[in-house]
């Protein structure tokens, strides 16, 4: 079911649809403006994941707002009318620039990185929010949280991004009142308590690497463990449909934008959970439509049922692989 | 709600039972022998978690099997006829002498610890296996196995058990046959399959500490994060439900041995939840039953229910300390 990237040209100008005429929306994943051209050449509508953590990180400085303005904008800009969704800085402080020395902590993974540290930091975290206001005035931008667990953690968020707001009609800058905002959702906590984060927000957007780390508490960069790192594994599966349908039940769209995204293997698994939204990166865009235009709906829910049914990854992984192979 | 000791001592000699007749059994945690006569007086029914690290870490050598069953068989005669649960070692190799360097790892929590590191140092493992074997002739032992993800990691270690039962009797060595097996439940994946788990052992431990922390994705140890490590957050007491649920369903002993279990604050949740052996350090056990024999159970499921209707941990700590203090 992997084909080569010259047979897949003809995907690129049509629309991710299944036989029976359901619609997924296929996103890219970019890091650096010259991803865009790239992304836009493989039909990417949109971006569903623009990762700041390098505009942060190539430099040994912060970047200031005006930087950050510039990037963002050309990215936005470029993109138009399809939306840019910037997802707020995602790492620790230890590497950045930064008065919190974090170098002593025993799992960084569980610390204070992402949104935790983004709420610690507020000055620097009110730059980047500043900028992706101003850059929403060019186009079409939407803000992504990163690492919430929870319902006072969005607050905190949006009463600063009203206060920015305010900030902006002050000194008279120009952004998009109705900006769209979305959370990830890549906690065990996230995902057991979606229906109550979906209410704060436009979008969710489940991060499936981590989400998969913390559920199994292994590192997925461990060698040691790294066989236990299964995406289908049963808690794996019914976390994904406890988001997907806690996310419908709230009328919210719910988005995926880890890897399992861009592997064609689970396309089929994901278009039977429901994910309305599909980021990966470009190159694989193509490879999950030719799957997605090739199936019926329902033959993907069946196939979902199924995998339930099994009781172990290995078992649920040779049926997909199976099933797989057999149609594509 | 938290009595002086000497005020407690009323208590040590009565069941732990609440005003409509219905049983708890209060075990005690403990690390060392000498701490059998303190578990004893405060009128522990056993032990719900003897955690084994200490044998390994006090010495420079890992401990031979003979050593082991002289301190297992020591515990298990004194706390007879109440069980014993041994858990087998829950470190990472870091800690031990071991071939296998793990000082690499990143994130420790996350890595190469506890049942992975026993079935990966699968003689290391066969040794304690055979001292709690070998002991279990003395008295009521149970083994616990720690940081189960998968059915597949409790069937190598029932396969493991298999083959020692099956040289003990060619060596002539006694040993219960029917020795109790069973799990922790600690991280959100086994909770989330907890009745996949449950058909392969006698009993559940749930670990709060380990659970909470992964669930939220917060290192309890990294003092920036502390602040989010809340056991009413409702992603927890969801997830706290859905295991005593599964438990039940299943028709497997649950019980719990993290730190909520020896809180007092958290007796009537527990209570509600519907666990049925709670293990702490023995000084707790008089607090926590005095609440236990002072309430009726619907009244402290009606509490839950309550407490699941709220949406943050900040309203259900209040909600929960406001019923304390006007109770106790
Ligand atoms: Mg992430
Ligand atoms: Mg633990």
């Amino acid at each position: 079911y992997e084909y080569q990237a010259e047979e897949l040209t003809y995907f690129r100008g049509l629309e991710a649809v299944t036989l029976d005429g359901h619609r997924v929306v296929l996103r890219s994943n970019i890091e650096i403006a010259e991803e865009v051209p790239i992304a836009l050449r493989e039909g990417a509508q949109g971006v569903g994941l623009f990762r700041t953590e390098f505009l942060y990180m190539k430099r040994n400085h912060v970047p200031s707002e005006e930087e950050q303005l510039s990037a963002y904008r050309q990215i936005i800009e470029s993109m138009a009318p399809h939306p840019v969704t910037i997802r707020t800085l995602d790492v620790g402080g230890d590497k950045l620039v930064s008065g919190i020395d974090l170098s002593d902590e025993a799992n960084p993974a569980m610390g204070l990185r992402a949104i935790r540290f983004s709420l610690k930091e507020k000055n620097l975290f009110k730059v980047q929010l500043r900028a992706i206001l101003r850059a929403s005035a060019f186009g079409n931008a939407r803000i992504l949280f990163p690492m919430i667990t929870g319902v006072a953690e969005i607050k905190s968020c949006k009463c600063l991004l009203q206060e920015i707001r305010q900030e902006l009609v002050a000194e008279g800058h120009a952004f998009d009142p109705d900006i769209e905002i979305g959370i990830m959702i890549e906690t065990p906590a996230a995902a057991l308590v979606t229906e109550l984060l979906a209410r704060e927000v436009d979008f969710l957007s489940v991060g499936t690497n981590d989400l998969i780390q913390y559920c199994l508490a292994v590192d997925r960069g461990n060698e040691h463990v790294a066989y236990l790192f299964e995406p289908l594994h049963p808690a794996i599966l019914r976390t994904l449909r406890m988001i997907c349908d806690a996310a419908k039940q709230a009328g919210v769209m719910v988005g995926i934008c880890g890897e399992m995204a861009g592997d064609p293997l689970y396309a089929l698994v994901l278009l039977g959970l429901g994910f309305d939204e599909w980021s990966m990166n470009a190159p694989y865009i193509s490879q999950v439509k030719r799957i997605i235009r090739q199936v019926h709906r329902p033959e993907a829910e069946r196939l979902v049922e199924e995998l339930f049914e099994l009781g172990s990854a290995p078992e649920a992984a040779r049926r997909l692989a199976g099933e797989m192979n057999k149609r594509f």
